[in-house]
């Protein structure tokens, strides 16, 4: 049975994102697409790499007609999106892929985003989108989070530890190399090829990334206890990848085993051997996340690499595997596209 | 029914291209993968993008049994290629990535790659493997010569107005701007990443590039009379992409109507509307070719622009749409991966 | 004795470029840097690569005493650059870096820029900027017109071999491959990173791009006869250079002996051997120009091919080569920086 | 008046990297230059980049009469380099870019690098060449040692913190961001752009990068107790720049107090306001090394990040610093060349 889907916000890179991949998946129709700046074009002319896909032209959201639609994506900016969210039906299946309704804790969320929540009983609903730790929520959730790219990769790494207590909860530090494609389209100065090419730094200093927000929500609650991590995420010139480096206490054979465990039957989640580190450049346009562990020359610390693309496993990729359970199908279907590289 | 499948040369650039396309192909399995030099190796150590994928370890050619071999994918160096396909069984469906049987003229062979051909019969055999044009030939050949990159590219734009008579043949300018993965993954000081990046530069200089043998050949055969073009590769900093750039005399109008009316029911050539000219971007990891014509400001001159990417549409892309026919499949099974933006 | 320097637009790519040449030039002291959009800025907030130099702090045109200023930069965008030079003293030395003066025949700008000139009377006084054919009228003037980058390319390959009828005129190709620089700091979505990188296309198609009327201008007036040539540039994931590639009828041999012949003496030209050809690898961030002519296999045809870096000899390191004449000194002063590779 | 310089090693990227430094430099002039495998062949023709200059032809070490020598640079590959050295006349004054002088303690040299030292005696002499740091000892050394490029950049940012006792030197961390050109022009697969360019990677995993021999020999003699960091270098798809992330525990505020009073006079390292960080964008292609302090969320955790060039402020252009000490010039002579940006 094919299930009909709308994406709002399709003129964005992650919209774009879920049209790549939909439009090998055997069970999924694109039914509507929605990007009111762009209504009115058709997608190719946005995104002339989609250009041989037929395809539904793009609308505003208000003339959709939700009814027939079974599954919709939101792809849109930071705060319109709870504020669509709340004006759709009530039992509409989706999946945001905005910040919106990762943070539970309204206080939290005014915290990390500035601004009251517009949709707070609509946060409480919303299941945390990380699809290996609530598998079973997101197959019975209306409304799914997207978590932040960072989010995810470093999650990936450190939820097993957590969990397990082979690291120390204080001394947890994550550096990242992120590709420029996790900012989105916007124009901004140093987004530009002429300052990224050759030019890469720090940003978000001082661990004040909103992802932290999400880090902080999700190690607390596995620990049962406070858990903050310094945080510095590094502007990279490359278009996709996320790559995060963890410096960690605690022994690196236990992290490996407990990495290892964790992941044996995960299928996007491959655990490297002992000793090897993964590259940006094996895992770009795939929902695959590569992960190694190194042992440090001092003995008690240990190094934990992963690398995922941004746009497929860290957003676009996530959110499908996620509308795949909430639809009862196959996990993966879709998604076993292989990196290309180079 | 699902084909037993064997490449040839699996760790270079383009047998890993193959292996990522039939990784999700229905009806391919890879039931062998030879390297020389990496025999002994798993394809997930030699290339760690491929890791999740379960596949025959690498072997020599000698260790592989063919009689239990539907097809094989040949993607070995020039020259190797013939000693390699000549010493094959007879009977073995072979599609040839080589240059070693592109020309059917031994004499053209040895004027272009410097030494007599070492299996003169099979080049008679060989059917060139250009898919649009020798799609008949293809389904019913036994060995298919798989084209050039840049040649394929720039017979995508010429041969349809060759044929109609719609320019002036001896009025050929052809400049192609070429990412580095068509370089291969050989060492070289020019495929530095310190040298290529921020640097560009033309080689072949001269109409030198033995891709002209392919041009000459092809564009001579269709026009009745001898045809020679102007052709200058370029050297960009980009990993995947052929942007050619065509100069030519007709009618813009009449150049757009050929090319609309030969590709009208191909499935994976776009011309775009007069006027409009392609990226490189639009087509990256896809079987995709795009053209753009334009109208100079001068009556009589029109520029036609390709863009495919040189490992999909230019090499393994198109050795697995030859493939598909020479095993009675649909040409595009495994094909419609859209391109990967940005 | 130092020469006191203003520099209006000092918050763009040239402007910078600018500086940075002039922070070791031993006779020049920037006095004034007006940028309106940025005025009350430190250069070095706006560029923090010039942080180390003390410069004075950006204000608005209309703060600067220009009684104390010997030469003025205008580094301002085409159309405002022209209102700005109306309202200065009409004494004042002025090196305009903007396409305002470039063009002689108010007619001819009009047509290549859309409106009329708002200050003809000052566009009949403009020299053109291009050092090595205008020396002794640059030396002489007041106000001089820096010329496009691109038009600058095209016109060290093409000028010598016009003026001495050594290729036909109406069969000149010019192919531009151009970094990103060269279309400024302004924030548009084709010179983002993650849409460039990977992804390169033509533009100005069909000779339509706004360098062409220099081309026209310089070009008719050095044979006596209109001549048009065809122009395509493309953009290149790279920040600095431009490659241009001339298909040209005429001998190679009569080619290069020309382009060594007019060049001898010229300290920035560099012509290569006969055969060899140039890379934008060798050229970045200097003031040099690489010119390199080659065969093609067919008699009477010829390519050649020139490599600049857009925002030094083709911008503002002409510009200084001119403010060195039009102020009596060396006019390599500044300009011997060794380019920058890898 | 003018020194005669030597540079052995003249065809690696240090060594025409010294070539671009010293072509603009007034008191120095370039007697000799020497590559083994490329003698007898001309600078220009192994860097086209520097064709422009009057250089003499590259010839064997053997055939350079040193008696006319002043001052030797030495940019050869390590273990050569103490081989050719030794052989030197004893009374030459040398500044070595590679690694064989850094480490003063035999044993620790054979630990880092595999072999016995060929030349002890010399090890003692050689004084290390971090120039704001050694600047006595270098300006009355024969024999400098020029660090490694990520022990330089390390340093810049932890020997006053290890000094002035600001922060727990049991804790600190260091994650480089490194561009490729710090690996040399060798051939090596993952130096291939296609590779490279969107895919970078960490390596010398576990704290084994050679230059912590430097870190641990220098922090410890600073602090007088055993000083070992842990430290991870990442390759980056750029050419020059190394941005190096400190996770430190002390205050920000003293740690910034503390750099701000160690640099107040030093003409090459710019110490940002607290709470900015650098970019490699704005130090490419200068001697500058740019540093920012950010205070963590969390109180008592500092981050600090340093930016350099690799090839000049961490390699050639130190070593020129070093050697203008070395022959009584002014230090900062030839180098204060601004930064290219974009």
């Amino acid at each position: 049975m094919t299930h009909k889907i709308a994406i709002l916000g399709a003129s964005g890179y992650t919209g774009a994102e879920l049209v790549r991949l939909i439009a090998t998946h055997p069970d999924l129709e694109i039914a509507a697409l929605a990007a009111n700046s762009k209504a009115g074009q058709g997608m190719g002319a946005v995104f002339p790499h989609l250009r041989h896909l037929d395809l539904p032209d793009l609308v505003t959201i208000d003339e959709i007609d939700f009814s027939g639609i079974d599954l919709c994506f939101c792809a849109l900016p930071h705060k319109t999106s709870q504020e669509v969210i709340a004006s759709l039906p009530r039992d509409l299946k989706i999946v945001d892929l905005s910040a919106d309704f990762r943070l539970r804790d309204p206080a939290a969320y005014e915290k990390w985003y500035g601004n009251p929540h517009a949709a707070p009983e609509l946060q409480k609903e919303a299941v945390y989108g990380l699809t290996e730790f609530y598998r079973d929520e997101i197959a019975g959730a209306r409304l799914v989070a997207g978590t932040g790219c960072n989010a995810a990769t470093g999650q990936y790494i450190l939820r097993p530890l957590i969990s397990a207590g082979v690291i120390d909860l204080d001394e947890i530090i994550l550096d990242l190399k992120c590709a420029v494609s996790g900012a989105g389209r916007s124009l901004k100065e140093n987004l530009l090829h002429a300052e990224l090419s050759e030019g890469y730094h720090a940003y978000a200093l001082g661990s004040t990334h909103r992802h932290l927000g999400e880090f902080d929500q999700e190690f607390s609650a596995i620990a049962g206890r406070p858990v903050e991590i310094q945080f510095t995420p590094h502007l990279i010139p490359a278009n996709r990848g996320i790559l995060a480096t963890a410096y960690l206490r605690g022994s690196a054979q236990a992290v490996h085993d407990t990495l290892n465990a964790a992941y044996a039957s995960e299928p996007f989640i491959e655990v490297l051997p002992l000793g090897e580190a993964p590259s940006t450049r094996h895992i770009r346009g795939s929902n695959f996340c590569h992960i190694g562990v190194v042992a440090d020359r001092q003995a008690g610390r240990t190094t934990v690499i992963a690398a995922l693309d941004n746009l497929t496993k860290g957003s676009s990729g996530q959110a499908l595997q996620n509308a795949n359970l909430m639809l009862s199908l196959n996990e993966t279907t879709g998604l076993m596209l292989a990196p290309v590289f180079p």
